[in-house]
């Protein structure tokens, strides 16, 4: 096995029970693999378990099974979702300022342990649980961890990783808007969104508390039913706790949306794997084409109507006292729910009502849905620039199934050529959980998937601040070089009072020279900023006497930029009175 | 059967199918029965179909019957409470600037007429039932049927009055905080308030949506059955329908409110009747005394949480366009959600999926409740007074079960003193609805009550308005003349532009005379509003020489009030320059 291979629950609990291997031993190779990890990305945690803690409770549990126990997770490392109460561990739900250190561990992580699971630490989240993105984290962003371009997907954002990587064998989310399952399809996995209330949220931060669901990542379906079923009880602590029922699914007939209502948002690789995967499930099943309209209407309810203001309700105390504690997107996300009345919650609940009842009709036409996960994927660069706009795009196919109390099981379904994930999610009503399982196995078993592309273990992803202050500015000849690399605005600023600009001679296109000097002014200039790589392959393309020095900005702050060789100055022409680059082209 | 025995609609629907009597018949003895009690309170009813329709909808019956059809209400009268659509008839809800045609009857309206049921018309109701009392109607107080001094109880006051009067066999009610129930106690009748959407809400004028129910009163159990039969069916049209079920009730033992907590505001012949009624109910199952506390706060939610907000929002275009229009009393409760954040929505839903988990483990502990309907009842008068507080006790036993998805059963339990009723409810988990009925059916067999107490048909009930000019003034020294009568002020107004106002001589206490004259002024007066027989008993102890005469107010409008023999002016000094009796005393 090598370093990041995934792991599986249920071969280490065997295992670990059948004496093949200790929990001691599995617990070494997951303490060796954290620290691999780290090297790459150490944002995927927020908080982790002392390794004396974690050796002790391995330990603990080989005394257990030694004992006589039988144990249905011995000896599994996992990892907890940080806005989930582990004790001895501080919980922050991705915002310092919230922390506070549990007493009690959650209700799902008491039963974990008792099954002889060891948790291993917590992991980084969209804050509060609020996006599918991965990128609203003070903690650093956890990037995809086959393509670090790309965003995780969140709001389980480290949860997912940290299984995609093997580090643990299961790591719990949370779902509300689609956070259990959005990774999980960028990731390659498995994510499992039980029924409302059959996996108790005792001790779970609260986005929206009437529909938050606990949620599991695995390589594996069969980790995940495990995991299911130890969790799935009944918990009179919990108010939305609901007995656990496992209703049968009637799966010959799966609902799809209608071609017209499918958006892929221009990803045509998503589009192309989802007609794969259809093509997979017709031949187990009839496809019937449904109108997905009160799905998409209910959707919108979640962050455009009264449920916004359960996130409110979830953290009002700390977005009155310090809303900038709190992440810009999400405070401006929350921050909607502090003006909306007692009245408006009421009307969106009798709207919620009417388009449950459409939705209970489509379970007369259809056993289960098959829906994409999402339509598509982004860079975390691309997200900076509309980070609401795109996160909505990526709830699609996900927002809607909590507030209409359905079950979704969410499954690979294939790579594409940037190596992130498509999947595809399997819904049904409540209580159809157990079904739901047995309809994606029967679908990965005729889909026969390639094995998850390699991790993304390049060099350590870093960027860049580059200045540029002539043909690479905007809307200038060569600004390409920096849009083609994905390089995100930083701001327009310029240069300490001491330089000078040139215009060069016989320079094609145009260029100028920038040169530091006593005798000088303030220069216009953009400043941008490129992933390491990017970077370097720019540096690689810029031509003599050009280069890429340092540069003083008028703040007193250094940034790489373009500087220039003294022959640059031949035949040149002093612009320095324009103040800038775009100041001649214009006056030319 | 004299002219308002209570009707059986089991009995006539049997007569009507097996040829026994005709619905025509049935329908023309119903007509006469409404004339008869139209002379005693015709406020009973809002609106009524007309004579012809109904004498055809009884000879449409006859025809389907004599057809073949066997149908199980053929030609039973019914009444429905005016907030439920009843298509040809007017909706009001009480409130005559809400009112609306509809096209189409309510779903049950619908249920009941092709069950052979025909309805006579709309009844009246605290608008839009808001109240559990039956005097915040525009339409007229509709009073207790036993004795008109007591409330009916409400909001579905007209209902219970008309099947308590027999007017019809029976009456729809609805009930969110109890409205079902309380004018049942009063009335000596059954109230069935089924569990949460076993019976269509589709056409009903919201009071708490998500909440609300609709009833039915009866004579007897087997006719709420009845109707319960013909009702209970899924309505997709409805958001709030529920698949109807039958859940088993174990009552082997049941709960009953601790001693200390149990409350009759000083009402002892209630307690007595509830201590006899325990007795009763001991005899076949074993009485726990459970804490209500959890009942109890979360009915402090109905009124004094977000529930309120339900309202709010059913009403809303009125409330923000025309206020006015609305009860005073009706129109501060509902108010009172215009001010209240999502927010306080959300914690409130938390506070009772609390409150509920609290509640469901009573019915571990007990198969059903049994509870008093109300700890008392009330005069009419004395509502006024304090019209929130004193409804807000009647509903301290009903408030909390509609929000804890509770069904409810309202029996009689014996009469009181004053004739009106007191009764008992047996409470069970949502979808007991079928063993509720058989439980209190089994109480009433040992309980074998004597039958209600003959109606109140004393003179015909009704108010005149007096004007009063001089010592019987608010805070002069006869004032307690009025007060004690139970005279409600009407408005201070004054005279026609013709009378003169004279100090009698020697009059003990000192009192004025009031004379018509060509050559006159406006004097200040105020109007107040007694019953009938108060009135008479006040002009009879008027002393000469006054009178109680005809006296024409400012909007040329004629009131009865103080008036003088001639004789009233020897020695008398004038004082009409000072325009009323309350400056001349201030002058002195």
């Amino acid at each position: 096995m090598s370093t990041f291979d995934r792991l599986s629950a249920t071969a280490i609990a065997a295992s670990v029970n059948n004496g093949g291997a200790t929990a001691l031993a599995v617990m070494e190779e997951t303490l060796a693999r954290l620290a691999a990890y780290d090297v790459h990305q150490p944002q995927v945690w927020i908080a982790r378990a002392s390794p004396e803690a974690l050796l002790a409770a391995a330990r603990a549990i080989d005394a257990r099974v030694a004992a006589g126990e039988h144990l249905p997770l011995a000896g599994v490392p996992f990892a907890a979702k940080d806005n989930i109460d582990v004790a001895g561990l501080e919980t922050t739900a991705a915002c310092p300022a919230f922390a506070y250190r549990p007493e009690r561990s959650a209700k799902v992580i008491e039963r974990l342990e008792a099954a002889g699971a060891i948790c291993i630490g917590k992991t980084n989240l969209d804050q509060f649980a609020t996006g599918l993105v991965g990128t609203r984290s003070p903690y650093g962003i956890p990037r995809n961890a086959y393509n670090r371009d790309y965003v995780s997907g969140g709001s389980s954002s480290g949860s997912a990783i940290a299984v995609a990587a093997g580090l643990v064998a299961f790591a719990l989310g949370t779902d509300t808007a689609g956070s259990g399952r959005v990774p999980a399809a960028f990731n390659h996995l498995v994510g499992l969104k039980p029924s409302k209330g059959r996996w108790s949220t005792r001790g779970l931060v609260p986005a929206c508390r009437t529909i938050d669901c606990i949620t599991v990542f695995t390589d594996a379906l069969g980790d995940a039913a495990a995991v299911d079923a130890v969790l799935a009880v009944f918990d009179a602590e919990d108010a939305f706790s609901r007995p656990p029922a496992d209703l049968p699914l009637r799966a010959k007939r799966i609902g799809v949306p209608r071609r017209a209502q499918r958006q892929f948002f221009g990803d045509v690789q998503a589009e192309h794997l989802y007609d794969q995967a259809l093509k997979v499930l017709s031949r187990g099943a009839e496809l019937v084409e449904i109108d997905i309209t009160p799905l998409l209407e209910a959707a919108q309810l979640l962050y455009g109507g009264p449920w916004v203001a359960e996130r409110t309700a979830a953290i009002l105390p700390l977005l009155e006292s310090d809303p900038e504690a709190i992440h810009p997107v999400v405070r401006e996300i929350v921050s909607a729910g502090l003006g909306m009345s007692a009245v408006e919650v009421w009307q969106g609940h009798y709207r919620l009502a009417a388009l449950a009842r459409a939705a209970e009709a489509m379970w007369g036409k259809v056993g289960a849905l098959a829906f994409p996960t999402t339509g598509t994927t982004y860079r975390i660069a691309e997200l900076a620039a509309a980070p609401v706009a795109l996160n909505s795009n990526l709830g699609l196919y996900t927002n809607f199934v909590n507030l209409l109390d359905m079950a979704a099981i969410a499954v690979p379904a294939g790579a594409k050529s940037n190596n992130t994930g498509f999947g595809i999610t399997f819904i049904g009503p409540a209580h159809s959980d157990k079904d739901l399982v047995a309809l994606a196995q029967a679908y990965l078993s005729l889909a026969d998937l390639s094995p998850p592309p390699p991790l993304d273990l390049g060099d350590r992803m870093d960027t860049i601040k580059l200045a540029v202050v002539g043909a690479h500015l905007e809307g200038m000849p060569l600004h390409w070089q920096l849009t083609s690399r994905e390089a995100s605005f930083v701001g327009a600023f310029t240069t300490a009072p001491n330089y000078r600009l040139y215009a060069m001679a016989d320079s094609v296109p145009p260029k100028p020279a920038l040169v530091h000097s006593e005798d000088g002014a303030a220069i216009a200039l953009e400043v941008y900023e490129l992933g390491l790589a990017a970077f370097g392959s720019f540096v690689a393309e810029v031509p003599p006497p050009l280069a890429i020095g340092t540069v003083t900005l008028a703040d007193g702050s250094s940034v790489k930029g373009f500087v220039a060789e003294p022959r640059a100055l031949t035949g040149a022409e002093d612009i320095t009175h324009l103040g800038g680059w775009r100041a001649y082209i214009a006056s030319r």
